[in-house]
């Protein structure tokens, strides 16, 4: 069938195809016992149909013979138990014997292929750490955790002082005595958390960076890249892209079994359940974009149902080319689709494709084609260039995920969801966002929102003292050191310097405890998390809670929320320094987004009403019409204004 | 207490007494060492008082001498871990260790018991598969699976392409490679599951075979049973059944229990609390009299409050006497009651039987013996034939309720619940069910009904074809290969024969999402799974989606339903479907339940009023009268209309 | 820090101080080499500043080096895990290594510290059994629990027979043969697990009695303690008490997480959220007072937020002073702070103290100040006496709450709420309460409250039948024998020599089936157990359900409810109860609660409205004022009437 796939995929309008992610045990049956022709076939086929290829190395699937050779390469659960094969991802990210037998296999593969002319791309591995095989709690990996923290600390005496191990008697004789911070029988030292996460987080990047060094040897004109996943946070991705590890960020966006998954409110995945909430992709588009260095691919675009979720729904008429347009809107290179066909046997065979098993297109394949031929037609939307950096940033910050997971405090306290209701915020606002580091340069933005980050460090005071632009700052802002502490200054630690108040006590709050609070003339309450601040120096509250307690304060162009308040209050919050930034905002009817790329913008209806977008009344349109239906999306040029 | 036990129990009325089920080490205390006296002792008595004897072999609770001469024996479970001794069913089904001991024992106590006169049956074990002590995950039990692949593939590499395990590279070079498919980081391969569970159904089955087997030796005129439980699905009972394995299907029936324990909507379990769900016993007794081949027990039949649901509450008055009745009307050639007195001491001390421990007899032991006086009373009742086969029948299917397990797709898919609402469905209508196997000849029915059949295989097509009855398939039917995917020419593959229609896709339902649809008059919504449907042919559409998609499909007698529709929707596709086929159909009132046994019809109100029951103007009541109480049940003859 | 402290330690009114319970590591950094200076100093600059000192055992936390040389004193869980160092109480109570490590260390300790005039007081390890490490399934906990039957039972004849092992062939062929009652497929024998507990409660205790020993001989001024937790039945704390095993009954009290993680209804927690709930703590004072002999210490008292349950809010404004005068009026000698200072770092960095981590007075630190100088300026607070024997007594029975966790029967029993709901129904009467066991002599109590006592024997019936009090039992009293059977004259057992009844059959109830019934004038239902009973000989029926069976029976001064009725029901059976044995009660004011202390009456207002207190109208107030506000606390000497 390979032809005639072939032959249908360029007839689509696809352009590039991934294969190979999972094929070890096709290209090596038996140890160094290389099998390439079936690929070549695979390849060429591809290639004489005009199409550009990413191949994908398959160390996500190690062989059966490789795993009875190394048993120990199977990953260890936080329980102590060792998981089995018969899946995939059923291997130890730290395991020295599979990281040799990863470069000796992908040395032959990049040997073998590298350079070949319409192999444009190349992923490592799959997904990397999916179903919780990452971190794996193996002797593997604490005999490597022991010897980062060495590194890290130099003497074991610095590791008992910074843990502060003397608490509960913790303290370790030698490197080599410390353990891995799981079956303990009450909480572990809260940084011995941590230091495995930073540990983990590196080791995935290091595993794939070994991968990286033969690619980049064997592959010098290939894009590199790996396939990351959205709402993901096992491991710093600013960092694991850092040194040219990768050329471009592609991500896998499933927005429906992600709606279904996430710690959304239930009425929200009541409402959503057939279009995805309207943020979920362009959360990850928008992060993955800083991420990539401005340049992002989804690499697996969902394009009908699939089969991971707790309910899997057919999406809504008109999603699947709705999305393929969003992703387009915020930047995305290139929407990639998992799958072409649909797979009749195995894991994934209820995971619908572009294709049903029957190999006619599917509702979501259908779609795509319409999507494909619009934007062929279309002179304005085929050449449009790269977006802008916005206006408007949020930082996100993957160790403030870690602190806040291994330190919940309430049960309901999730930092990427607070982040999340912000950006939900903003983009209700009618703001493009750039989601990025705050490591990153700053200094362009207008409008910076930290809707919580766990370390506040000179660096980025200095990045606020040096900034024109207005800061918005959440809760637990600066509350911890590093070495997971409470300053000793309190929260929110050296932010003090630039807006001086004190944190003095916090608390978590169950779902019927919510104090209220009004700002401006909207109402609302606080959720999970408040804090009981001082006010110090010149510092002003700007609302403050019904029992008095501040709730917002500022001084100048920094202000802090002293408490995850209800969404409207981070709208109103939000718009107050939106405006103070000279940024306009027009809160945008229920279920519409809007995104500007090159000189055009976009909108996307995922609503349930017809609505009218906001484009100016001399637009030019290229895409749909002002008057835009459920499922619809639109795309307009402004008139210049001069 | 014995020779008064006796004595007792046949005032009662009690004709046979099971005794011996767990008692292996006081019949073999120490390896070798029998003891047999109190147990002739004990036979003596009852067989005295003219009892007749069920004997049970006690390997359900191997003894602790022999888990400490063969640990090895005991079972598995699915995270590796083994379990103690120190309760039941603490052992391996695939061990050959034990079941060498099970032999040597049986052959010991069939040997001395075998002919004894008054013993009239035997239960091999007890309750197989209970405690989730089927599938173990044990060493045995990997060997032994190993072997059966062998036998079913023949090469492995039939067996990686049976299983597609091109698929994430999970090829094995030989049967040995092949593991247990638990423990694996996410889904293991569905058809490894599912040949898993294929193999250790099988394994019951021989477990139970190789008992059976010296037992037809050594009681050559006793009648071999099993006791199976309600609602269980562990082992294909039609298969387990074949080849004279059993002479009687005997099943344990505890109506509460069940009630709280199964997937019913909150308000059914609330509302049914204190009477069963009036469907609950109904269902398994028309399920084991097709397994019996037309002869079934109730080897323990609840006699007042039990110990082992989540609450567990005393049954309303008159339940006890009632489900005698069901039990009766639905053709149980015998109703055992477990237990003769509650016990004291040990695990079940909180389970009821007919007597206190005291030693008075219980509430429901009082009802017992009223049922036993009136039938004893009525030549009309202690006469009365076997049941006729039904009109109407059900298909059930292990396998499927297998697949659909391993692959429930969204998290409340229920097969069996699916089967058990058109089941009740049909009983509303007041008609009588058969509940067969679809290897069964189905020809003499008029009315088929199959609530979903994973796999429709040409013999099935074949009995379609052949037959003149109605025919009626839900969603997921003929969705699978043997082989565990997608029929190439999608579902419902071969009954796509005599029903052109082909499923595009299909979606799971979060309960908030509900499409509407109507059925003639009657308005309601898909639940829990739907499909999009596409008619081909002359396939007609009966009934749509507000959305368009078709809801049921028709072509002749054959009917498919598309989607999980709401109860009343089931009723009226149901009724429609009887009607067509010429079965007379009557709503019954809310609660009410009538069942046709030999020339009577016996009615069971299990609703909180007083009702009428729908006999002919001129019938004839052999028991109770036609305004029927709540918690009360009648039996008349109607009148002969010539 | 320290001399700071110490002075401002003293400064705030705190007299005792307790230090060095977790410090093992510091103490004795490496085997057999101990460093006493750092200890020395601190005793001497606390010591030097007027403050007396607790000293704490370290035990609850064995350095890593102990761990190393002997990895086997770690404990293990039911499912067969074994826990990890890295946090606390990570060590097997029934290890014999671990326990000669730790007299050997206390002896070292004790010998260096003992005779400390300033150390007035010793804390054995500290919250023994918390974080679910009792019982641990350790192979050395197995070896001893063999002895111990072997102790208790003799033969293992006799031990089968007790145990009624005969039942699903259980017999043990020696004591070395059984094992313990974990991972076994079904419920173990319930007098197995009940065994279990009951050795694992006497190894609680014989640990800290090996520490109390040495302690004795070095420390013979001291007293001796231990500090126990709320709602914590893990071990029997009245036979822990047991021989001067303690001088004082200590405990730690956090009444806001306590609210927040025992099985109170919703609508409660959320109530209660910043208050605690009125009788959370009162409970606790109540029952370690007599479990002290009259003398208790609230050794950790919650200051403001604390870090460990599922939400942490911070306590309303006045309740931390609110709690200290309520541990005051139940006869607290101290009440002691946990912690100091809120710890920056590891793992209770978000745990309160009376200062910040700053070092300024936290608000709940300033709560204390306030009340150490109330009670300072005021010569009636400061020389208040013991409390009295109260005339009401509850008896709590700690077996009871074991056997009845080992058979629930119903998910929703939970025999220690039962007791609470009874504790607060008297309170909320204005009664005061004495917590006590069932073997302490109950012939001073005018009113005697038995919510439930699993076995009754003689020595309480005697106890019944010489006292001229009111006795009131409730549900499952007298339904077992010691060896957890069921007794055979039907329960309530023995208690039917005094009250000719018996239960002929229970029923546990989901929350969905309620039987009404009504007791006076006062409405209500039976929740989540009742049972059906037959009143014998003159036994009178007091109030029935609608069903009619018996609710509330009597005969004479002892009165049996046969259900856990809803709450206004039990109150109104106690007001009876209480006015038939010339008890005056008044329903106080929605939130309030009342407690005397030698001549004083303290009121504690935890309810949304300010309310008068039913102080006498000549009251002297020594404390507040007649009219209460929210979260504030009266206190006032009645006039004499004469």
């Amino acid at each position: 069938m390979w032809a005639d796939d072939a032959k249908r995929m360029a007839e689509l309008g696809i352009t590039h195809v991934r294969i190979a992610e999972f094929a070890w045990s096709r290209m090596e049956p038996r140890p160094g016992e290389f099998v390439w022709e079936w690929l070549d076939e695979a390849i060429e086929t591809l290639a004489a149909a005009g199409l550009k290829l990413v191949l994908g190395t398959p160390t996500a699937s190690p062989p059966k013979w490789l795993i009875d050779a190394h048993p120990e390469v199977l990953p260890v659960r936080a329980d102590g138990v060792r998981w089995n094969f018969g899946s995939r991802r059923h291997y130890d990210i730290s395991s020295e014997i599979y990281r040799r037998e990863c470069v000796r296999f992908v040395t032959a593969m990049a040997g073998r292929y590298g350079r070949h002319p319409s192999i444009v791309a190349w992923q490592t591995d799959n997904e990397l750490g999916c179903h919780d095989t990452v971190p794996s709690y193996s002797p593997a990996a604490l005999k490597r955790f022991q010897a980062w923290l060495q590194l890290r600390y130099e003497s074991v005496n610095a590791l008992n002082e910074v843990w502060g191990n003397v608490f509960w008697s913790m303290e370790y004789p030698s490197f080599d005595a410390i353990g891995l911070p799981n079956l303990t029988p009450t909480d572990a030292n809260p940084i011995h958390l941590l230091d495995f996460r930073r540990f983990m987080s590196e080791e995935v990047g290091s595993f794939h960076r070994e991968q990286i060094e033969v690619l980049r040897q064997h592959a010098p004109n290939a894009d590199l890249l790996h396939n990351f996943m959205g709402f993901f946070t096992t491991f710093d991705h600013y960092r694991f892209a850092e040194d040219n590890a990768i050329d471009v960020a592609a991500w896998d966006s499933y927005p429906i079994a992600r709606t279904e998954s996430i710690a959304l409110p239930e009425e929200q995945k009541a409402r959503y359940a057939r279009t995805a909430h309207p943020d979920v992709s362009a959360f990850d588009h928008d992060r993955y974009r800083t991420i990539g260095g401005g340049r992002f691919w989804v690499m697996e675009q969902q394009a009908g149902p699939v089969n991971w979720a707790s309910w899997n729904p057919v999406p809504a008429k008109g999603m699947v080319r709705l999305w393929a347009y969003e992703a387009f809107a915020h930047g995305a290179e290139l929407v990639s689709y998992f799958r072409w066909r649909q797979c009749p046997f195995a894991q994934e065979q209820m995971h619908s494709g572009l294709n049903l098993p029957n190999n006619e297109l599917s509702p979501g394949g259908l779609e795509v084609q319409q999507a494909a031929r619009e934007i062929a037609a279309s002179a304005a939307l085929s050449g449009l260039g790269a977006p802008k950096r916005a206006a408007t940033a949020i930082v996100f910050d993957y160790e403030t995920q870690w602190m806040f997971e291994i330190q919940r405090h309430g049960k309901t306290f999730d930092y990427q969801m607070l982040v999340f209701d912000y950006y939900e915020a903003l983009r209700e606002l009618g703001l493009d966002v750039d989601i990025v580091s705050s490591k990153a340069d700053l200094s362009q933005y207008r409008l910076v929102v930290v809707p919580s980050i766990a370390v506040i460090d000179e660096t980025l005071v200095g990045q606020i003292e040096k900034s024109s632009a207005q800061w918005v700052f959440g809760p637990r802002s600066g509350s911890k050191t590093t070495a997971f502490a409470i300053p000793s200054s309190l929260p929110p630690g050296a932010l003090q310097k630039v807006l001086p108040m004190q944190v003095l006590e916090v608390e978590t709050l169950r779902p019927t405890l919510t104090p209220a609070l009004s700002f401006g003339d909207i109402e609302g309450v606080a959720m999970h998390w408040r804090e009981h601040v001082r006010a110090n120096g010149d510092t002003r509250v700007d609302a403050q809670f019904d029992d008095a307690w501040p709730a917002v304060l500022s001084r100048g162009k920094v202000l802090y929320v002293a408490a995850w308040l209800s969404h409207g209050l981070h709208r109103a919050v939000l718009a107050q320094a939106a405006n103070e930034a000279g940024i306009e905002t027009q809160l945008l009817a229920d279920g519409l987004r809007i995104r500007r790329r090159g000189d055009l913008t976009f909108a996307f209806n995922f609503g349930e009403q017809q609505v009218e977008v906001p484009a100016s009344v001399n637009a030019t349109f290229v895409l749909g019409q002002r008057e835009l239906a459920t499922g619809d999306v639109c795309a307009w040029r402004d008139a210049q204004t001069d």
